[in-house]
């Protein structure tokens, strides 16, 4: 899995379905705002297969590092399939660590979002510009 | 080389130094601009050195087929280290690959900013949401 993450503000709308096997429904054309907050491009990755527990602990657990150096309690999940994945996992399964990683974070009392699995979208990311707004982290 | 791109508005304002050898000079804390351009995330990678016009020649490449297919003629080249590279090049060798590049985009028609390398920027981004909106490439 990889993570590409910033610290700053996002703003978000779907804008039209991928061609894609499975998608999560969205209120198109609807903007989602979030004031400082980490925005997460995910890409989870064929190798995460068969190891979600695992892989979501991972994740959870640097996604928690970052948000505690920064001082946030809101995350924002972003599916992003552009972010250099060695090979992307199955859509379902994708959609799946998405769900858990998720309620995980919740579970470590994170606020989050999840933008849509499956559709295209704007987006309006301000990137605060300190020296931890930016970071990339690979889940193995 | 890889190289993450985005069709839309970009800003960005330098806003410290990174401890790094070599480094761009930079307006401190003023925005630059950008309106329906090309943002290209670029990570020079240490696979690219001693391979500069060929990597540069395919980089510039890509981008042109990008920008033709979304109908710009403006880009901005954005260093940018955490969008996976397999290994970073050294930094003298990567502002040598910006500077390149930069000039044989120029070559090919296209309006070309350069961010400064070496120093934490905040940044604006805003992606048009489009299909061809957001792409990534590895310059091999």
């Amino acid at each position: 899995m990889r993570l590409l993450i910033f610290h700053g503000n996002l703003a978000y709308k779907a804008t039209e379905p991928v061609k894609i096997s499975v998608r999560d429904e969205a209120d198109e054309d609807k903007w989602n705002e979030f004031e400082n907050c980490l925005t997460a491009f995910c890409a989870v990755e064929a190798s995460d297969e068969g190891r979600l527990p695992e892989i979501c602990q991972k994740a959870a657990g640097e996604l928690q590092l970052v948000a505690e150096r920064v001082k946030v309690k809101k995350l924002v999940l972003y599916p992003h399939a552009h972010i250099f994945p060695r090979k992307l996992a199955k859509p379902r399964f994708a959609v799946q660590m998405m769900n858990t990683l998720t309620k995980e974070l919740q579970n470590r009392g994170f606020t989050v979002n999840q933008s849509p699995f499956g559709w295209y979208k704007a987006f309006k990311l301000e990137c605060y510009g300190h020296p931890l707004a930016e970071s990339g982290r690979t889940i193995d």
